[in-house]
């Protein structure tokens, strides 16, 4: 230990020597030269125990929770689960990995992005990529053609992690999903009402709520002269349009994508509209888009989807947005993103202020997302049988990260435990006697907590309460036994008083319930 | 199509030719023939849609929650998470993979089990394997010295999966630990204390925490003549008494293991022993366990733990058993495990009715285990410094299979939904009107459901309430429009009254909460 004492010395002060270096801006042989005596330094002491040399973290984008966040977490869950129960939802598992060739096919390019895990003699498996993919091959495998439920469950993407905008690979997803062969867009309107209950509920700031359809999109790239084998990486690109001014847009159609500068103009125009019912119904007039029978469709399940909105009285947040395109392959009909459009929260993604987003002052990013995907189901099925999917995802991460920021911005503390009462001793040898007391307590459901010490000092009994926040403190002293009592106390205001061991129960019941 | 089912046809009566063969015991030759026809036109079959090759199932040893199951799972882990938080733990989570290096060498033989993920070009990951490890690099990571914390999280074993006993590859874990430098086997009694109300609870039926020393297990062996680079490998073969008669693990320690006859047969004796703080006390008595120091440590412990038993009132389960060893490597004292004793609830391992279990009745297996493990954290430490814990881990999934076989046994179905009325119509045209009255009732938080159909048929609604226990019915019609009511029905007896619309919601809300 000795030895080892020297060296962390020497470190330290050979640190110091390479700081000093470099704030002299000393030659870069000068300080390379003092950076290796201290590496070598640093290898004695590793090669001392040998623990020097072990990586102490998660894996890159992931992170643990502490109990401040877990607490956090817990209470959006909450708001979220109550509002799906509220619309009458079931909820489900599935595993975190699949049969790889599950997820074959389902994402386009962001395939890539899929967890693969190891062959050690068995299966292909992979990661979940989403929670939509595996509820598809539910229902198939299953053989189940109606039902709404929720799932809330981690999943993983190797993307590039952004983890101070709330991006990580491992990270949760709260899915609520229709399945069942209805008459149209009323389950498309419940969705987007359960997204307007959730942001509402969440206080998270006002939101907007952009809406298209697939088909609009499709027909709009027919009638602008988009070949056809061009639909979906044309997509892609309209996709970037709250990332990227329109100019950079139109530039990587024409450049990288090879579309004529006269299409891109032409979608150019239909991709700056936003409205509502009246611009579905000015769009069904439009010359060029009415000439596409696809888009129409869309145009009128668009306008039936506002007269339903209007019913759930949630069109003030909702717009009709025909640049939105969002890139998964899955899609079939409405599609819908929900954005934060308050300042200040998060930062925002870099040029989001120029470009088609920019009505709506600084975008966080999508908190939600989701949309209609009726051939899903039936890629699993054996006999292709389809059944028809509407489903909403709720983007949780970038809701921690506003919600923690405006924990930590607030006055008031987060408790990360319930304990109702602690059961502590001023005096010396009555471990028995708290260990009765809780045990007592415990067994009539009261949530208590005892010091693991034998003799521990009222002080720090007390700190604890404070620090926990754990209203009363139910205190045991020689007179309190003699007399049969307890002393109660009320650790904010420190207000104190006997009461009998028979009605400490319902007292310590009475005053948390007030609480 | 017609092409398929033809060949669907000729799959079905070839497959009878080949039964037909097998069951006249045909020559090899003919048989093997016949299904080479069979595979052919099941080839041709894939060929068609290329459907037919989809493999459609989870992952060996993983299985999907349905909505039934899942409602129990919730309702178990209520009963588990309210008993961690009267004891006052705060929660964590940790990512479910880990750097591999982070699991390496922490499970002794069992590290075969884990598994890796594929190198994707980055870290080498892992799944986590408990939830143990993961909590101790989380303590060292965060210099945390003191804490009590639950985690329920899934965990991953490629062991051999026998899903209807309840053992999955992926499988939930309930840990509650306490970290801390403590007066002894007070928290450790406090983990015993958390398992006997748990089980309690969830009403499994009789059980039985056994409770044993890894210190009196060395100092045993040490005692009774194995040598000290033996006590790892003997101790793993102690640990299979709940499994096998003694007669075959003496014969694997002396055949297999090279110990001595004489060793075995004294270890024999005391491993046959069972009792309470007597027994501990005796043993402290005996001439040759009185030897060992370790032993003696340990064996004092298991009196202070008993005397902190007896206050806690949990003595008339736990038992002292020196058959008791337990698997994981990082064990360093106290160890323990749960197990159910009544007969017939779950089919029993094999072999459990001879040897040294054989008194308890039949065993269904551990549903709990835990211990000390005080050298753990400092694995992970720079700096070696230890940070001593002690924990339990509630084995989740055997309690599901028990109590979704009691929920089949019952009468009373599990509701998978808590929608507390339908908003239903008997006339057409009336979609709009049950559109805008479940947004009232939704808006005023309550739990409302409405079919997703322009002119749903009456009846088919009030089947959906009796099917999925929706306890009202809030039924529009042309007259309750013009009388400004809804007529309220009671789905269980019928009966139906007209309520005011202003007097809706009060009157949902004050039937509901009765129930």
């Amino acid at each position: 230990m000795e030895d080892k004492a020297q060296i962390q010395e020497a470190i330290k002060s050979q640190g110091e020597v390479v700081r000093k270096l470099k704030s002299e801006k000393a030659s870069k042989e000068q300080i390379d030269e003092e950076v290796a005596k201290l590496l070598e330094l640093k290898a004695q002491l590793g090669g001392d125990d040998g623990k020097n040399q072990f990586v102490l973290k998660t894996a890159k984008g992931t992170r643990d929770y502490n109990p401040k966040q877990m607490a956090i977490r817990e209470k959006v869950f909450s708001t979220i689960v109550s509002c799906f129960k509220r619309h009458g939802a079931e909820t489900i598992d599935t595993p975190v990995f699949e049969l790889k060739e599950t997820l074959t096919g389902k994402y386009g390019e962001d395939s890539k992005l899929i967890y693969d895990l190891k062959d050690q003699g068995g299966e292909l498996l992979s990661l979940r990529y989403d929670l939509t993919v595996p509820f598809a091959r539910y229902l198939a495998m299953n053989k189940i053609t109606n039902i709404k439920r929720y799932h809330i469950a981690k999943v993983y993407r190797r993307d590039n992690p952004a983890m101070t905008r709330g991006r990580y690979r491992e990270f949760y997803q709260c899915d609520f999903d229709i399945a069942g062969q209805y008459d149209p867009m009323i389950p498309d309107a419940e969705c987007l009402k359960i997204v307007y209950e959730i942001l509402s509920e969440l206080e998270l700031g006002d939101f907007r709520i952009k809406v298209n359809d697939r088909r609009i999109l499709d027909g709009m790239f027919a009638v602008c002269g988009v070949p056809d084998d061009k639909f979906r990486t044309i997509c892609s690109t309209v996709d970037k349009l709250d990332k990227m001014p329109w100019e950079e847009v139109k530039k990587e159609m024409v450049t990288e994508k090879g579309l004529s500068e006269e299409a891109a103009d032409q979608i150019g125009q239909y991709v700056s509209m936003q409205g509502g019912k009246d611009l579905a119904e000015r769009l069904l007039g439009d010359q060029k888009m009415s000439r596409s029978k696809t888009a129409c469709a869309g145009l009128s399940d668009i306008k039936l989807l506002f007269s339903y909105l209007e019913l759930f009285r949630v069109t003030d947040k909702v717009v009709f947005d025909l640049s939105l395109a969002r890139g998964l392959d899955y899609y079939t009909g409405i599609i819908y993103e929900a954005i934060l459009t308050q300042t200040g929260v998060a930062p925002p993604p870099s040029g989001a202020q120029n470009g088609a987003s920019a009505e709506e002052g600084v975008s966080v990013g999508s908190v939600a997302g989701g949309g209609r995907y009726d051939g899903l189901v039936g890629m699993f099925d054996p006999k292709s049988r389809k059944v028809p999917c509407v489903g909403v995802s709720i983007g949780i991460e970038r809701i921690f990260s506003i919600m923690e920021q405006k924990a930590e911005a607030s006055a008031v503390r987060v408790r990360t435990t319930e304990v109702q009462v602690m059961v502590a001793s001023a005096q010396k040898n009555l471990l028995e006697e708290r260990l009765k007391l809780v045990t007592a307590l415990w067994d009539a459901g009261i949530k208590a907590e005892v010091t693991y010490k034998k003799n521990p000092k009222l002080l720090s009994q007390l700190q604890h309460c404070e620090e926990s926040g754990i209203p009363l403190v139910a205190i045991l002293g020689e007179q309190e036994l003699k007399d049969g009592v307890v002393k109660l106390r009320v650790v904010s205001t420190r207000e104190e008083v006997d009461v009998s061991r028979e009605e400490l129960i319902g007292e310590i019941k009475r005053r948390t319930s007030e609480a």
